[in-house]
Formats: C-alpha cells, structure tokens, sequence
C-alpha cells in the first residue's frame, strides 16, 4: 500500500500510540493488546487494529504485540528512528518553554539553533543544550547550510507568517507552529498547529 | 438535530472556523465564502459548507457568509460567546508562557488561579494579571468553591495524572494537557493534549 492511499487521520496517531509503547516500555511490559491499548488512549480496540493494519502485520492472533518490536516499526514508520535537526523562531516565555523541554530528543527531534529579532535575547543561552540566540537575519542561512527540513514558530502572530515564508525558502518542509494564525504555504510544506484556544474551545462545545 | 450526532472531527474544526474569521473581522472584511476560507484554511469549501450545514443556514446561494453574523453563530455553538474559568497547574516556564498568553479572554477563557507544589514558586506573581501562585494544596478547594470546569495542567508528566484526579474530583470536565502523558478519565470528562512531539511526528512521515 503506498503512502498517498493511508489517511492523514490515522498517520496522526500512531504517534500517540508511540507514545503509549513508551510509558509501557517504561514500565517494563513486554506484550500489549489492541484492546488495553485502546483503554488507555480511549480509542476503540478496533480502530487501533485497522490503524495498524495499513502498515503490515504486527501482532498474531490471540497473543498481542510484542511492545519492543511495535514500537520499533512505528518509530520507523514515521521515520523517528533518526535524529531530526530542527530550527526554533522565538526566544521569549514560549520559545523558551519550548528550548528547555527535554522531551525532544529521545523521540527523534533536537534543537540546533534558536532565533530571535530582539537585540536583548540575541547572545543569551537558552534551553537543554545552552544554544546562543542568533539574530533572525541568520535563519535562512543555518536552514539552507544545514539542511535543516524542520521548524518550530514561537512568534507572535503578526511575525509568524513571514517567518514560515523564510523558514520555506530555505529549505524546511515541516513547521510546528505555536504563532495563533493559520500559515499559508505551498502544498509540500506541513504545518501542525499548537493553538491552546483550539483545544478549549473544542471542549466547551460539550459542557 | 441533536449535539450527540455531529461528529467530534466537526466539532473540532469550528474553533479553526471561529479564528479565520476573527481574522477575516481583523481586516475590516464583511463577506466571505466557503471558498475563500478553504483556500485560507487549506480545507476544501466543500467540507466547509458541510461541517456549517451540521448547525443551521449561515450563508445565502451566491452571496457568500456575513462574517459578523457567522463569528456571533459558532461563539454560540462553541459556547465561547461567555467567559470560562480556567485553573492552571504547573508554574515552570510553560506555565508562565500559558498564563502571560493574552490571546485567551478575546477567544472566551480566562485563567482565574495558577497553582504549583514547589513552595518557590508558591506566592510569586505570574500572568496578565499577575495572579499569585497557590499552592497545589488549595487546588481542590477553589475549583469547588468558584465552580470551575475548565483546567490546563502543564505539569511534568509523573505529576499530570494526580493533578487530574484532584481536578476532576473537584468538578473540572475539560482538561487541556501539556503533559506528555495520556490521562486516564471519566468517559463525562474531555481532555485535549497539546504536545509538541506528536505534532512533529506526524509529519516526519512525510518527509
């Protein structure tokens, strides 16, 4: 099965799922089921089986997963066995949130350089590995020299637009955005978006 | 027809819906249409007219959505057309970034008390409004007392689950999560898990 027929819906949990095998992991299982998986991500046993059944054959029948091997293939899947280089745009209370989050680099992705257009945070040291903000007219340049494909925005909304534009420019093909506006860029680029008003205001729908 | 059958993946656009529009009014438009947005969203106008045809007739044949009127409809349909009381746990540095994040009270939430278990946070001032820290102790007492539906847990994961339990008790029933961590809830409970790693994994997958 190609990759253009699996949908976009299902690619976006199998992250979760990896998710899920770690803490197991951690926990020291060995075997799971689609069905505690399920009851732990409050999806249906079926769903998590379906899902799964677009990337091959990863449990047999009646004995579960072995959680090692799953977790082995998801990360493979979606190509977080490798380390991926990512570029971060804004250094203020967010970005720096965001540089000091050490869960990162066990899940495939680290920090390489951090920017900002604020003179007074350009030099200092931010995050887990203490990099040096570097003035934003140094972006496209670090993008393009390092091939570097992915990005984090943790502007403000008024910047994040033409941050993406030079982030894409130069060569990144993934942006995480964090700015609370929706990016227009071409159709190779992808954007997911981190908007904590979204995720509330989906939920007061229900109360 | 009744909330109980449109589907959650409809219900989650909405808030997408709700912020292209706040733009659109930004800009002093009056008029748009499904087209206009699917191009601005990158969702066809086809879903658009869709997802919006689950709610009532917002826009006439041919003359497009009257932005004002259509914004005024999903702030009711989302309920945001009224100001939530939020709880915040965890004052590290994303709980500073969430609670100094202004783009709440416009979009119907605002943060009422910031609550932390390290006693040098406790007291300290943080936020738009400078709220001072309580200590996680008081949790409880002030959810029950004001009751408060809406919580964001920005907590490291060992703790998330814990604070959970304590909010759900106390009467919270959404919970926007920064924790990487799936939490375990009541089926009347909803939470929305922001966490970076997952959004930037489903999109390695396409690189």
């Amino acid at each position: 099965m190609t990759k253009r027929t699996i949908p976009d819906i299902v690619v976006g949990r199998l992250p979760v799922y990896l998710r899920a095998l770690s803490f197991l992991i951690a926990e020291g299982r060995q075997i799971t089921s689609s069905q505690e998986l399920g009851d732990r991500l409050g999806i249906s046993s079926a769903q998590i089986r379906k899902d799964l059944s677009h990337f091959g054959e990863f449990g047999k029948q009646g004995t579960g997963y072995d959680i090692n091997f799953l977790y082995d293939q998801l990360r493979q899947i979606l190509k977080v066995d490798r380390m991926w280089d990512v570029v971060l745009v804004g250094a203020g209370n967010l970005g720096k949130a965001i540089a000091d989050y050490n869960g990162f680099k066990g899940k495939g992705f680290v920090i390489r350089a951090i920017f900002d257009n604020d003179p007074e945070k350009v030099g200092k040291l931010m995050g887990v590995d203490r990099l040096k903000v570097q003035p934003i007219s140094e972006l496209a340049d670090m993008i393009h020299e390092n091939n570097i494909t992915v990005g984090i925005i943790a502007t403000p909304a008024e910047e994040a637009q033409a941050v993406a534009r030079t982030m894409i420019e130069a060569g990144i093909r993934s942006i995480l955005n964090y700015a609370p506006i929706t990016l227009t860029v071409p159709s190779s680029v992808r954007v997911q978006y981190i908007d904590p008003v979204v995720g509330l205001q989906r939920m007061t729908y229900y109360l």
